[in-house]
């Protein structure tokens, strides 16, 4: 067993080698949880001021991607998403969106986990629960 | 604001009253979580002595059941599930099996859940991992 | 590409050698679809008559085993459910309960799927649809 | 029962008085489904040449929107996705995607659909499959 050794920089830089568009970023990892943040661009928010669903699901799918990293134990952007359900919960609505996933199981070949999405400072006001499966490549 | 007044034993109560051969037990009820335990009948296992996926799904839709109460205050019967999704994470052995269910959201209408399930005293090995919907009837 | 050889006699003859209880039953298997009858025991009925939930999960995640078959094109009983979403849609009631199981993807190592339920001759009247997938052992 | 007279045109034209910016388009709609057409823009791929997830998400979403409006018989922007779980099948890849949703339940406060997700012209080869609810406004 190694010392868990991922930091939220290394899994930025990794992934914007990858995919240097993504708006998404990496606060926080550790063995079995990850946070994520996305600051809402308010031009591209919905009629009323929301943020629209996809983009829930969005944050939701990449707090599960860094979750997935946890368990292989390096930033392997080469995992996907095997499924995902997600409920919508309150409006959202807000600058900044926040979303922790927690581990439920790390095995050789997939990873599920459990991902709470709220607004701004309202950890406590959830906008959105998932829960989802992400597919492993198989170990070298 | 009234007090939390639910009680495990009421709970049970209740629901023996409409439902008498329930073998499922409330252990725990709090306001925003409720915890169920199931002894297993070991003649009911599937071959290798495993519990069948459908049982586990039966507990985490009463976990989520009870947590509805917690959301309403108080023993509602008539509460059902909208929607619910499982995944399986381990074979699951052993002799009592245990789910708990936390709120995600509690509104008028319907209360979502996130709910865990593990096999006797191995709450850090779950065997499954559920989130889903009950919808509450109209308010008197 | 072989024929497709399967028939609901050999899959039900296969299943009830390892699990001789089960009260379910394969009508019919076809390449891409199976469909599941299950003969509700009408004192296991909840107040009002409704057969529960997880009896209805119990006939969609048959049904989705049965399909599994059809994409190995061989009764395989060690497929497992890796995950099943569920959505009730009406009241239960009736004598005999069907579930009907399409496919939507059959890989090397999952099969996806669609389930539709209802009651009786009312297929027209879902009472609940679902989705899944059931994960393959290793080819030998 | 009135007759149904909801066209594509129609639709289209509504959602885009309050969503301009909208790149999805209905293409069909009946009383009991919908066809969505997304032209990807190919400078949002994902490395490889993939559709990322949430993109799929979005038009599976818009689909069982569009088919929320079949239930209801007319375009009415407020319903809002209350639950979605989507799978995902094949790398997705190509010009155009598709995504067909067909009603489970159509009634009065919520519609639950299955929507199905593929790539130009291959309706057999899905990329994704996806089951939700749509919750209706109450009526006037």
């Amino acid at each position: 067993m190694t010392e868990f050794s991922l930091t939220p920089e290394h899994v930025n830089e990794t992934i914007r080698q990858h995919w240097p568009t993504t708006m998404h970023e990496c606060v926080e990892i550790g063995p079995a949880h990850a946070l994520a943040r996305y600051v809402i661009e308010q031009d591209m928010l919905r009629p009323g001021g929301f943020v629209a669903g996809p983009t829930q699901f969005s944050i939701a799918d990449v707090a599960l991607w860094y979750v997935s990293f946890s368990a292989l134990g390096r930033v392997e952007p080469m995992t996907l998403t095997s499924e995902l359900s997600i409920r919508f919960l309150r409006p959202a609505q807000g600058r900044v969106m926040w979303a922790r996933a927690d581990v439920d199981k790390a095995g050789r070949s997939s990873v599920v986990g459990t991902v709470k999405v709220w607004m701004d400072d309202r950890p406590d006001r959830l906008v959105s629960t998932a829960q989802g499966t992400y597919a492993l490549p198989p170990m070298a």
